[in-house]
């Protein structure tokens, strides 16, 4: 078995944390990363035994001996290097959003299906053994019709009016911020658990701070919090929401509510979600992924522990320790990791099937959300997710 | 110090639950229960010995030693029975919702404001230890400014087609269903907590069941359970809603989101908030009411067991027994009516403040409120709720 | 249905507890309290219409109307009550422990027998309905075969030193504090719920403060964490122990452990037991004692919450509300009292069964574990605890 | 910087997990497996790029260019194997057991002094970030004086007599099983955390089991649940432990109690203790292993979520990802890695402090500790454990 050669492209939080997960795959060999940051990049490359570090991104376009990429640039440079990406022939992992405008995420997710290429694209939060199989209790029917989902995802990093970040910034990450950095996986994930897709929306979104203090140092995502406010600093204003809710309508007449906020005390990085059906519910939380709760009307409720000998067979692969073996945030991404280097292995001839992560069409999706709910949010109105 | 003679009207499951706990209020004599079911009135005074049983509670009125009424009736006789007793001059607890319509409600508000009877509406929920400390830390400011709240009411004692009620049919109970009996109770607390009141909604409600199965035996509230499937019933049509989703405008532009559902597998009585603010969070689940969980951004989060020594000296007045020794459902209302008996005793010139206990002001503004959520989702807009 | 006439001795925290329980009897009446506090027990005969307050309880046995007593004097008074209640035919309900020495207590044991009345200890944590259910679940061999049982009881009330109460005082509360006081508790707990005998115990006590700082007022049982540390105190010396360490063998050969303690930092009244079964565990922690967890192997563990809809017929008796309404520390004894009554008015020849409540017989035994806890910790050897 | 290279001694479960988290470490190369299951040795080299493949892990003896050597043999191997590769003068880092007998592990102490060989032991709990933070919360006095650590170690995966592993054998596991196997775990987690050395054990063990029915096919630890029962197999004695109860002396007087099971269901891996101490106490389960407990006396409890910003300085190195993002069983092992290849790196002139790993010594006294119990368990008296 040859390995296939990966290049990363960025080498912030995202980018080590790609090669963190890359380095356990079976099969690839991280040849390459490419940064902006060089200081960064040759710890990285010094560190894992990386051959090649570009500082141009470009250049790994003209590496026939990469196979595939991974792109963890900011989020407005996604298009950009995506495209490029495709028509040089490269599989891509992309980090969310895909891209800032769905007009941008339909090109790729055309041309990506006339080049051929594989791509797919970091909701790494399917990566978790029991969210699996949280979608095959759900297709097995065991939760029965779909009553109603509800849940949300709450962040403190952004509490005070003296945390920055350049997620903060809409030239760079786009006209939405909480919902389209952490609302759209929850979007995700709901969406893959019952197989139905969001359709409609109505949002209501708010910005508790309309200026923030901007510190004339750069901060990392979510590093704010370590380095307490900052002595120097720029008053900016932010035209980004710090949270909403909304409401939705998925496929087959589910309804369901989403609330989003960067500024709840307390709240690290807790993505909830219930769903509950005419036989069982199930109710997840992210800050302990290790259990799920199985909601029952006439006999207890029980709490499944993510162990392979009690989930089903496709959960299974995705668990790497017994039960009672916490696996965390870090295991997600590399489960996703692993399922797109089998699937590249086996060929366009054998796909998988599942394919076991979530593709361009995914992101493409989620990029239609988010636009739907600014517009909901604008207009005050239920708003069609437009296919 | 003379006992004050108070009557029970109903002998169902809130009514006995009223005796209860008035047994355990100082001060206080159950006289007389009213009923129109005899055996189980019978049972009731010969278990407590309770002097006068009446088949009709209009007896009540024509008694003079009986000070004060706790109406326990289904809600299509609150009105009625509720100005008939002010207008007798007794003081009244009612059970909620106060009226039917707003129109009515409002009437009582003016009727015991001009009779001069103490109202209290058995919103018990308040009647919690943590929830009257939560409401201390918000007005101390220990919160700071509010972002955002949120939480749901989850029942599933009507789950299944078979489960039946009264409480859905509409000609009893009301045009609204699931947001009056429950999504009312998540309201009031809160605007209790916070002290703002909800001014505009957003709603979107739902039915599971358009036809349930009506057993040809009638069950009392939440034991059709307990009893299975009927093997007789008729199918009836149902005209209230399931469940739903309610987005808030609470005063001073606070936000917020509640999902409703008497329809989901597995959560019993789950009445959950969370309310996030600039300094702390603080989050409550009144299925282990003996905790509140508050949460920082720059310190760890922390879990406020119910105990005396740790709650401000108001919440202390609620707690009867020490940290540790849970205190549940039962002892919410008891402390309402310890509140409410306190009052009278003390007499209109010696209001006691804060009263310990919400009015027929607060159950006029509940009725408010499920009328603009109803008018919301017919309009499907946002719609204010008139003072 | 003639109420049966109920005398309380005892005032305190415990006399206050049970009255308040006793309102809430169906066919109990308060009839009289007896108190060396005149003022407290004044105001208890005042607030709940209790006719007769006598300042010596010995003119209790003068009043045939008097069928039934609870004894809620300090442990050192209660060999003397009990026996005279005894010898004077009332039924008693006795506070534990049921004496100071397992002679008394042997005595009282068969001195009730002879004369024919009702004895029942205020074990009160078996008055829970899901404590009642695990006893069921034991008896039914859920649990299949019991491989051990652990668990511990944890306080901080007597975390300083300078906190004080005449629990601390081995001439008043015996000469075993934390075994006596809340370790009794538990194994009364897994001795009724398994079934079994405690016939072994190997007992390793500790005393963290030697001397503590009495304050030269008297202060209530748990009291002395609001009142903070006392400005006048005298320095006295503590014989009695902070906590302990029991290992235990319990009849059939089932071996268990048990952690004791007084001084643990945050916990207010954590009673937690496990018990692991050949087929099933469980295990319950008394600060939410709404749910028990069932503990599998091979399928999902399961979360049973107090519903009775969910429960056994008899742990359904225990439950006075639905699912997801908490029921609390005193709906425990209310439980226990409501049984004793029904047993009394059964009368002897009609004995239910299951009592319902615990007797001066599992008190005795009691009373011999806490002798052959004492004696294990001096001899530092495995002791029997004689029958 | 030069790699270090690492070779691996075994390719079953620990193998495999070890080579996963050395793909994590920087500056470490992965040079060779040695393994007598020659499939999975290969399959492993063949997914990680690890140039050679020993059958004979001797050969690792032989090569210069290896300059650290992680030992996962079977347990009785562990002395022979630790024994040459120090006399080779490879830095180790060893499985757990150190060796069988106290006399091995006090050898291989002396030996590695001598040879000056960095030697590890693979506590692998040591490297959660909260241990950590528990470690400097005790150092630095935030506790208080110790007054009680109590805790348990359960698991299920051995419930049925139809389980069976390797480890159930002693002549290749050892005298002791669910003590020296996962006891030996929590043991050495509490004097980590507190700083004291347990001194003293009085110790009763059980086996439920004594016969089990081994199948006819080798079984991988943890992986029998998955399996299920087996068709053929033979009926074998047991002779080692199910599990048992020890009370614990730790210098200064500090005194425990831990519970240890493998037959007890619905226990995956729980690892649990609390550590109560004058001003506070601390309790963490390693199923969910991001939040610590803390309590307190006389305000609310604590809950520390997993957050360098909220950890202390040695702490947050243990931490790859802001709070809220879960790390998990894999993350710990590598810390420990990480921090041994720290200190290789540092050469014996720079000797880091804290070395951040557990070393022979601490396997030298885990294993004089479980021959303590051993001894205690069968003379049922506290026996010492001997320096």
């Amino acid at each position: 078995m040859q390995p296939i050669n990966v290049a990363v492209i960025g080498s912030g939080f995202m980018g080590a944390a790609h090669v963190d997960g890359l380095r356990r795959v079976p099969g690839v060999n991280v040849a390459a990363v490419s940064s902006i940051d060089r200081p960064r990049a040759e710890e990285l490359c010094r560190n894992f035994a990386i051959p090649h570090l570009f500082d141009d991104w470009r250049e790994i376009l003209q590496r026939p001996e990469i196979t595939a990429v991974h792109n963890c640039t900011p989020n407005n440079l996604h298009y950009e290097v995506n495209r490029a990406l495709i028509e040089a022939g490269k599989h891509i992992l992309s980090e969310k959003p895909l891209t800032l405008t769905s007009q941008e995420s339909s090109d790729l997710v055309r041309l990506a299906r006339e080049k051929g290429v594989l791509t797919a694209i970091n909701f790494n939060y399917r990566g978790y053994p029991l969210i699996q199989h949280a979608h095959g209790m759900v297709s097995r029917g065991e939760l029965g019709d779909l009553h109603l989902v509800q849940g949300h995802y709450l962040q403190d990093w952004l509490l005070h009016d003296t945390d920055y970040n350049w997620r903060l910034e809409s030239g760079i990450s786009g006209e939405s911020r909480a919902i389209a950095d952490i609302g759209s996986h929850w979007c995700d994930l709901i969406q893959f658990i019952t197989g139905r897709k969001i359709e409609r929306v109505f949002a209501h979104l708010y910005t508790i701070h309309n200026t923030r203090k901007k510190p004339r140092q750069e901060v990392e995502t979510y590093k704010g919090k370590e380095l307490g406010a900052p002595d120097q600093y720029d008053e900016v204003s932010i035209d980004t929401e710090d949270g909403g809710f909304v409401l939705l309508e998925l496929s087959g007449g589910l309804r369901g509510s989403l609330t989003v906020s960067q500024v709840s005390a307390g709240r690290k990085n807790r993505q909830w979600f219930e769903i509950d059906g005419s036989r069982r519910a199930i109710s997840w939380n992210q800050e302990e992924p290790n259990s799920l709760w199985i909601g029952h009307r006439d006999q207890p409720n029980e709490i499944l522990i993510k162990d392979p000998s009690l989930m089903d067979a496709n959960a299974r692969t995705y668990a790497h320790y017994p039960g009672g073996h916490p696996e965390g945030y870090p295991d997600g991404p590399r489960n996703l990791f692993l399922n797109f280097y089998r699937a590249i292995r086996a060929g366009s001839e054998n796909v998988p099937s599942p394919l076991g992560f979530p593709t361009f069409e995914d992101g493409h999706w989620e990029v239609k959300i988010v636009e739907a709910v600014l517009r909901s949010h604008r207009e005050q109105a239920w708003v069609e997710v437009e296919a």
